[in-house]
Parts: C-alpha cells; structure tokens; sequence
C-alpha cells in the first residue's frame, strides 16, 4: 500500500479549549457562574471556575515545534498553533496531516472531568460539565459532520448522574465516555467496587465505549527525584496497570459485553500482558477462585478492550500476539509525541518494516477497528475515496506548519 | 538440540533457611543474639530476632505440589519438600530437573536483608548479615562446588558497610550481591540519589553483579482491595520502573560498567521498553538534558543490564529485539511459578515455538550467559559432559516428586 492510499482516523488527539466555548451552551440562569477563559497581566491565559485559576490550558500542546522547543507547560493561545482550539484551523491541519478522523480529548476539564467533579457546587458542575459536552459535540465535532468521534465527560461523582448522563449524551449520537484508568487515586471506589455498576450498565445499554486515557488518574508512576524521563518512559504503563485491575475486576464478569479503549497506552507491552494473565489464571486459579468460563483472560481482553499507538514498532511486530482486530492508532494532536504534520509516513514505516503485513491489517490498524470500536461512520457522510492521505492533503492549501503562528 | 543435551543454570531459585544456618557462623560473643528457629505450639516455625517473630519461613514453597494445593503461605518445615532448606536433597532436586547451576535468593531475611536493616542494634544486624552470608557462601554453595551462584546481602543503612562488604565477600570468591528495585520504598534514598555511590563503586571495583529482585522494596503495585491476581499479574513491572529509575539516573553515567540483574521480572515486556526508552530519548532529551554522549539507552540497557524469564514465549519470540547476550533462564524452585521437576521440557517448549532459533542462542539463554553476567565457571569444577540435563537426571535416583515429603 502507498501511504497516499492509507485512511487514519486517530482515536487519540487533544482540543484546547477556545475563550468562547461556553457561549452557545449554558441557561441564562447558570451563565454568570460558567468557567470564563483570562488573560494575566503577565500575558498568560488561565481558566477561572468557582473563584479558582486553572493555568496550563494546554498541557503540551506543542505541535509544529521541532523537538529542541518543546516544554511541558502551555501557558497562552498565543503560544500554540490555531488549529489546538480553532475547529476550522483543527480540520486543516488534520487535513495537511491526511487524518481523516479524530477523537478529541479534553485540556483543562483535565481526561475525566476532574475539574467539574471538584466543584463545590455539585449542581454547578454538572450544569458545566453538560454544557462542555454539548460544545464538544454539537459545535466541535459538529462542525464538521464525518471528520470527529464525539466523546463525552462523566459526572464522575454520582454513578446514577453518570448513567443518566450516558443515556443523553447517546441519544445525540455520542458513543464514546471517558472514565478514569484509577478512580480510587481521585478519592473514588477503586475498579473492584461495584459502585460503578450503574455507569457501566448504562455503557452497556447504549453501546457507549469507555475510554481510558494516560493521567485520568491525576496521577503518575514517579518517584519524587526522579527526573521527567522516567515519567515520560513509565506513562504507559499506568494502562498497564489499568488493564490489570479491569481483567481481574468483577466488570468485566457481571457486564460481558462492555468495551474500553486504553488511550495513549502504546501496544508493545500486550504479548507479554496477555501471556501473563493467561499464565496467572491457568497457574493460579485454583487459590484465587476466578473463572472465566470457558474464556482465558487474553480472549476477553481481546473481546473487550481496543488498544492504540502511536509509535510502537515492537506492537506493530507482534500484531498477532495481541490481535489484529484490537489495535488502533492514534495522532495525539498536538502533543509532543505526535507526528504532525508527517504522521502518515510515521505511521507507514511501522508497517515497512513488517513486510508481510497485508492491506486488509493495515486498513483495521488505521481506520477500520477504530470505526467499529468507537461506532464511526465516516462513509456515511463523505465518499471514500475523499478520506484518503492523499485526498486530504489534496485539499490543504497554504496550511504553515510551524509550531507558532 | 533435544531437551537432554540443554545445560541449565538457573538465576533465580529461593532457600529456605534451615534452622540450623547461624550454628557455625557466629562469633561467641554474639552467639545467644542470633535469629533462632522456634516451633510454635500450634505447629507454625518461625524465626525469632531481637524478640520479633517472623513468621512465614518459606514464602510460597509449594515445589512438587499441583497448582489445585497451592497457597501463599508456607509455615512450618514439614509443610515442604526438605530440598528447599537441606543442601544435600537441594542438589538432587537439581539432579531430577537437570539444573546444573542455581542463584538461591534468601527467604526470613527478605531479598536485601531488610531484616537485619531493621535491627536496633546495628552492630548485631551487621553481625548477622555476615554469618548469613558466610553461612550462604560457605556452607550452602560451598557443600557442592560449581552447582551455585553464591549471592550475598548487603547491610544497606550503610553504603560504607555496603562497600566493605562487597569487599568481603568478594575476598570469598562471591560476585553477586542484592539491593533494593526501590530503596526509597524502604525509606531510603532513591535510585536517583548519589547515596549509594560508594556501594556502587565497590561492585564496579570488585566485578559484583547487583541482583534486583521483585519485592526488594517490601512493596507491590497493587490496589487495597484488588484480588491478588492483580499483584501477581502486576509483579514484573516492579522491575520495569526499577529499569526506567536506573536507566535515567546519574548511577548509569558515574559508573559505566555497572552491571545489575532483574530478577524475577520476565522479558517480554523488554522489546517495548527497550524502544520506549530511546524513543523519549530522540524526542524529548533537548528540554530534559538527558545525554548518553554517542550510545542510545537501550545500548547502554543491554551493557549494563541482564534480565531472566521462567514462562514468556513472547521474549523468547522477540529474543533479538531485547539481546541474545541479555537473557538469561530462571527455575524459580521451590515458588509457585517454577516448573520443577519438568523445568527442561518447559523451556523447551520455549525454543520449538521459534524453529530458527540455533544451539548458539539457546546456550546463550540457558548458561553461557548467566555464567559471563555471575562471574560463574562450573566447567572448572565439573566436566562439562556431566553437566547437561541427560547426565543430570541419571544421577538422580529415588527422588520423589510429591509436594511434601
């Protein structure tokens, strides 16, 4: 396959929040009290909520830098590309990039809503927490039907308001919820309670995938010296450890069919995950009373959980060892580990050196479990053959790709 | 190569400490202040220390049972086979599983001699600490002469004392000593710190080999109320953050012929480690000032670093992605993972999964790399002809194989 031929939809990628985004979403009654975007004297931008600054709207939203320019912090609009929290600008660098599809994670909400479960006023956050996702899909995602998955925030601190939730933000067309990849770090039940039944049952109910991503934790796998390389190099294995606790959780026994996707978690590490579990349970079973069936755990993890990449050669290797069906690709837009604006060729030397790879693995790997997963339906909307690479950036004229604008 | 013509040297096997160990290996003056082996009216052993119970003697010493008799805790000497703590029957557990050679980690004193760490008299825990090791090398590894890997405990409130006895042992023909996958767990300095540099420089200065073992924290990764499958599934990536803590660390730069052992924590997680690494490397190391001057992190891994496996055909698949000089093989005798009696058929089964594999690389992964990364000749003691798993077995003669004798 050319990597002009190739179709991506990325199911790992960040908005910015733009200033204006709570405009259009919030009843007059509530307006006054809806999380205001400000501009310091010092020339930094911060969200205000409920008398709180929020600074760092961006994380590392560094797209178009070369390696040598990148930080961590993000501290104004003006420092970051267009296309972080303009949905016009957006659409052109996906374009430039040859994505077709992208899913869209949350900055300063922070992955599960954090920020809205923090409110002091329950009844506020949620009001807020609604009002972001009837942005994130109506005006967002809306904006350009066919060229986003919808994902939605959880009122992570009432699993009934979390169903509740599920069911609305489903009936507009979103089938996509994040959740955190350890509640019991936020203060919550950990994965083993059964205080989330009512969530998941509702995901269940309305084919709603549950998406995990690196840091819905609020924490990481670090040592207090230790330098940030070891954060950056241990961040996968967070999901790592999610994917631990999910597999051995009584979720996955009482909801069969429920689905998560592990974002950001990279796929390299899923051989030796899921010989393991398989290794623990037919070692260790007898003495730790679990029962799968007639399944081995690495048929369920296989069943139930997609996985992603951006740049993960070791899982691209091994595709068969974790299944061809479960593995997804991402972007991470525009963070410093994504490869705009050469993502396709990134993504293509992957899969050269694999040179028995058929196109049929490669058009799941890049856009046909992402579809399934995530319940998207490009097709519908736009002809295939405008969602190629090269169709794409056919229509990317005079996109600049530095990282300032 | 048939499963008979294999030479087995195992990295990773456990003792049981008999009650007996302290008799010839304290001065007089110490003598009534060793740890002593107690028989407990309900029939438990446990070791005695400065008035403190220790109890479980054996941690999982399940060796010989089937997995339906498993369980956690081993606690009295006529629950086990006497091949765990007797040194004679030790062998010729060896003899009918065809292992020549066998690192045995310690079990009451735990994996870097927390106990005698904890002692509140430290001249009485570092009085010990030598008779425990002197008991270890003397009479344990010493009794059968090239059939082990003497291992010794290092007296870690003290790097100065580390250092001193590295010096000693070493002066007794020992090469490998422990320390902690995370001394910041038992409230130490970390990894990261300078602290430890005069043990380090001993270990360089004398060729010691440093042999990291999961649970030489005294801590898991694991949710309160996680089922222990989790703890079990999780277990090796203990030593995949210990591996990212020391690759970023200063040790690596000041001392670089250090070399250190993962014990305990598999390989098939090593292909995606070994690329992550250098991936945060190229990308990130301008903003982190990380700089391994002309070498890549996973050189400077596979230099400095060697890992072992039990079950994990998936390293073994990828055996080139992680370094055919960099595995070596563990038994695990007498814990729940090890395979006795049929360790040979089992890493067999590792080989004939991958049919382009040579003699060459599986000598490598079953002894020739174990004995460059432990300092370890048993070809100067015992003909290499007596040395293989054929001529192993033929020794053995009316072992049984029952769990408990």
């Amino acid at each position: 396959m050319r990597v002009e031929d190739l179709i991506l939809v990325s199911v790992d990628d960040h908005v910015v929040e733009p200033p204006n985004m709570f405009d259009n979403h919030v009843p007059d009654k509530w307006r006054d009290q809806a999380p205001k975007s400000v501009k310091k004297p010092e020339g930094h931008d911060v969200w205000v909520f409920e008398g709180n600054e929020i600074p760092n709207i961006g994380l590392n939203a560094v797209a178009g830098r070369p390696p040598e320019d990148y930080d961590m912090n993000v501290t104004s609009y003006d420092q970051i590309r267009r296309g972080t929290y303009d949905i016009h600008e957006r659409v052109r660098d996906m374009n430039v990039n040859g994505v077709l599809g992208s899913m869209c994670f949350p900055s300063f909400p922070q992955f599960c809503g954090q920020l809205f479960s923090r409110a002091a006023d329950k009844e506020l956050g949620y009001v807020m927490l609604q009002a972001y996702n009837d942005w994130h899909i109506d005006e967002w995602c809306g904006s350009y039907p066919g060229r986003f998955i919808p994902l939605a925030l959880p009122p992570i601190w009432d699993p009934e308001l979390m169903a509740k939730e599920v069911k609305r933000v489903a009936d507009k067309g979103c089938r996509t919820i994040t959740f955190s990849e350890d509640p019991s770090k936020l203060g919550w039940p950990s994965l083993h309670s059964e205080h989330w039944d009512p969530f998941y049952k509702a995901c269940v109910d309305n084919d709603m995938t549950i998406a995990l991503h690196i840091g819905s934790s609020s924490s990481i796998l670090q040592l207090d010296d230790a330098p940030v390389d070891v954060m950056i190099t241990l961040t996968p294995m967070n999901l790592f450890q999610t994917a631990a606790n999910l597999i051995w959780s009584p979720a996955l026994k009482r909801f069969p069919d429920i689905q998560f996707a592990l974002s950001e978690g990279g796929i390299g590490w899923l051989p030796y995950f899921l010989e393991r579990i398989d290794y623990v349970y037919e070692r260790h079973r007898f003495w730790t009373m679990q029962d799968f069936g007639s399944d081995l755990p690495s048929q369920r993890a296989r069943k139930n959980f997609t996985f992603c990449f951006i740049d993960d050669k070791a899982g691209i290797q091994n595709r068969h060892m974790i299944g061809i069906d479960n593995i997804t690709w991402e972007c991470d837009y525009p963070h410093s580990d994504s490869t705009w604006p050469t993502a396709p060729e990134a993504v293509m030397k992957h899969f050269e050196l694999v040179p028995d790879i058929t196109d049929e693995e490669i058009n799941k790997i890049t856009y046909q479990n992402a579809m399934r997963a995530f319940h998207y339906d490009p097709f519908s909307v736009i002809p295939k053959e405008q969602c190629t690479v090269e169709a794409l950036r056919a229509q990317a004229t005079d996109v600049t790709t530095s990282g300032i604008e």
